[in-house]
């Protein structure tokens, strides 16, 4: 069945799990074989699938002789040399990986769930073994994002990263703004799409992208970090009004995933955050638009650097699982492995600690002198002010801020004692500000 | 004088130029050294620099006595491990070059001059001596770039890439466009800051943009292109009105190298352009601003990928010599090198069989029939209209035309035939519409 000239070195991929990725994936190594044999020598084929039932319609054609309900006979198949795991979650995910690891086989997976709760334990067991662990999927799909924070940058040290690293929630974003959709439209319009689940938690409360910041924490930084280390907040809040105030005075709203690495070689601590912010229309990421990713990078000698694409979709991540494949392919046929490096235990600095400038709607009374009672809570909680304007009048008035940079303990006692001032309504949205000169 | 636990290996780096890259080279070592170490098990020092006057003052404090003027004993030097190139041009650079690769000493190079003339010959002279030739820092400098064409996407066919790859002409647009400085204004700011040279010749006509377009041509095809290939039109007759204009219709001018890949695969023709477009401004080369670069890549699995950053600057630069320098002393480490592939001869095709929308800006005598007549030309040409508005009355009238998809050799007839009517005063402007749905 070998169509290629007798020199190429067959490589056999056992599949774990056959969903939208694994049958695009099965696809893409089929149309690009030839090719690949060509330019690198090895003869890729996927000799056995794991799927949880056989008969499933499929969207591609695939020999049914190939597919096992059997997923441990596929890692421990002797004519498998590598494994890709699409399946997801955590178990049985996980050991799968582990058991592949420790029979010498290189993984590739898209699995950014597993690797933001047990990353470290993964990588350890690939190094251990000494074979690949690669996961550029798991992480804005097709973005070529993995290896550049890997080995590029491994002369360079990242300051922080920021990322639109979840498609489902710039698409109701871009919607609300160029649209002018409620949110509860543009997220009824995301689903209809299948660009959202029908329960959209995971993506808007931003889990998804916390796992995904997860990982891009520990890669960049070398540190441990894990989902639970991240602090959320979703897009759920955000009204038409912010966004038209936010387009008023030059933002976009998206929702950022932001890995920061502070201090000195010997005191460091790692930030790691998900939550919605305006940032400056001139901004680069503020031009990613529908359900586009793209990853902001902050280095100290390269600059600032950005890597833009498809966080999601069959073909893509398949493309990316590919790249991988290849490359752990390469690496086995040399007997080496890429380096991970270690993961240290860096403290992780609270949410209460960061800095950030913030945009504040404050529903008051329109009366003399309420600017100056309001004005005043924030400088006794020194938040300085950077901009001010008042909107609307009479009962509609509302007061919106936009500070200097503040910590977020600072901006929460400030917001504490508006609140009780009778001059307030009502605090409407805050947001921070993101990526301003 | 080594300042690391003794296990790390040792790698000597003879460095060919220090300008503004080689010493911001030479800095970032320093600085970073013990932290590679850590990381790689690597010990990088610098250990010979051929300079052409040893007594020049430099922006930072080298060692004297690691200089010298003759370039050929560094390459030749038994305690050089690896050569790094920053000279720039022809020769002595591509002698050298080809000596340190038969010396079996693996070479990082940022010099787009050398590649995109010479790239053929160093490719087969690193690939006969089994050694590295790395060159990320001559195409769009700090932008992790060349790997991600070479590895991430070998399993992926490209059929297009665009560059905005020139930062000093995108800092004169971004100026024309965001200050309404007129072209000659603009330029002056940025030869005042050091963007553009006393000379801008090779930036503003293009020639600069065409030898890394060709470049990324080259690697992204596996094609044998050179910077003679390139078609170029440069900037230095954009307008003010064309600036205006363009943003009232939606869109930002860039200057664009775009290669292109047609046909199949057993009759591929390579096209590579340079020249100014209209680019939409929901496209995301549009947002990138200033003397920023970023490159678009259109794939056929990953979708649309950009990367984007500094195209320039000695650190920058720098750091992406310093990425290939740690890769090449890796592989050097394990005996092996990166695969850079084949170079095929495919035809180029002519920019006369080429298709783009067209904008065209045609100053008429404002009198009725006249649209009449000048769309009639379009039409005997087969080229037809998306749309058209006039501007101005009298004596300043302008029809500004955007065209459908329509071949050069089509819309140069048409202009032809408008320019032979007594009802048109003028051709103005001729731009290509890129990045249009």
């Amino acid at each position: 069945m070998n169509p290629l000239s007798s020199n190429a070195v067959p490589v056999r991929v056992g599949l774990l799990g056959c969903g939208n990725v694994g049958a695009s994936f099965v696809q893409l190594i089929d149309a690009r074989r030839a090719d690949i044999a060509k330019r690198t020598g090895l003869d890729l084929e996927v000799t056995r699938i794991a799927v949880r039932s056989i008969t499933k319609d499929r969207p591609v054609a695939i020999d049914q002789a190939l597919f096992t309900t059997d997923a441990a006979s596929v890692v421990h198949d002797p004519d498998v040399d590598l494994v890709v795991e699409v399946i997801g979650g955590i178990e049985p995910a996980r050991e799968l990986i582990l058991d592949a690891l420790k029979a010498g086989k290189p993984v590739i997976t898209g699995n950014k769930e597993l690797l933001a709760n047990h990353g470290t334990e993964l990588f350890a067991a690939a190094d251990t073994a000494g074979v690949d662990l690669l996961f550029e999927a798991a992480v804005a799909g097709g973005i070529p994002l993995m290896r550049p924070l890997r080995e590029s940058l491994l002369g360079e040290p990242i300051n922080r990263v920021m990322g639109i690293v979840n498609g489902t929630t710039n698409y109701i974003l871009t919607r609300m703004t160029e649209a002018g959709a409620s949110y509860a439209d543009a997220l009824a319009e995301a689903q209809q799409l299948g660009y959202a689940e029908r329960d959209p938690t995971a993506d808007v409360e931003g889990y998804d992208a916390g796992a995904k910041i997860a990982i891009i924490a520990m890669i960049a930084f070398g540190a441990r970090v894990v989902a639970g280390d991240v602090y959320h907040e979703g897009i759920s809040g955000i009204t038409e009004s912010d966004i038209a105030v936010a387009s008023r005075l030059g933002y976009r709203i998206k929702l950022l995933g932001v890995a920061e690495l502070f201090g000195d070689e010997d005191h460091p601590e790692v930030a790691v955050r998900v939550h919605p912010a305006m940032v400056p229309v001139q901004h680069p990421l503020a031009a990613v638009r529908d359900s586009f990713n793209a990853v902001f990078i902050e280095g100290s000698a390269v600059g600032d650097l950005m890597l833009y694409g498809r966080g999601a979709g069959g073909l893509p991540t398949a493309s990316a699982v590919l790249g991988d494949v290849i490359d752990a392919a390469m690496n086995l046929r040399q007997g080496t492995h890429a380096a991970i490096g270690q993961f240290a235990r860096i403290p992780i600095r609270s949410i209460d600690e960061l800095s950030s400038a913030f945009y504040l709607s404050v529903e008051v009374a329109d009366r003399p002198g309420v600017l100056a009672r309001v004005a005043d809570a924030f400088g006794r909680h020194g938040v300085s002010i950077r901009s001010m304007e008042q909107e609307g009048l009479g009962t509609e008035a509302r007061l919106l801020f936009i500070t200097h940079l503040a910590t977020e303990r600072d901006v929460r006692a400030t917001l504490r004692e508006l609140r009780e001032l009778d001059v307030v309504d009502r605090i409407g949205s805050v947001l921070r500000v993101v990526g301003q000169d």
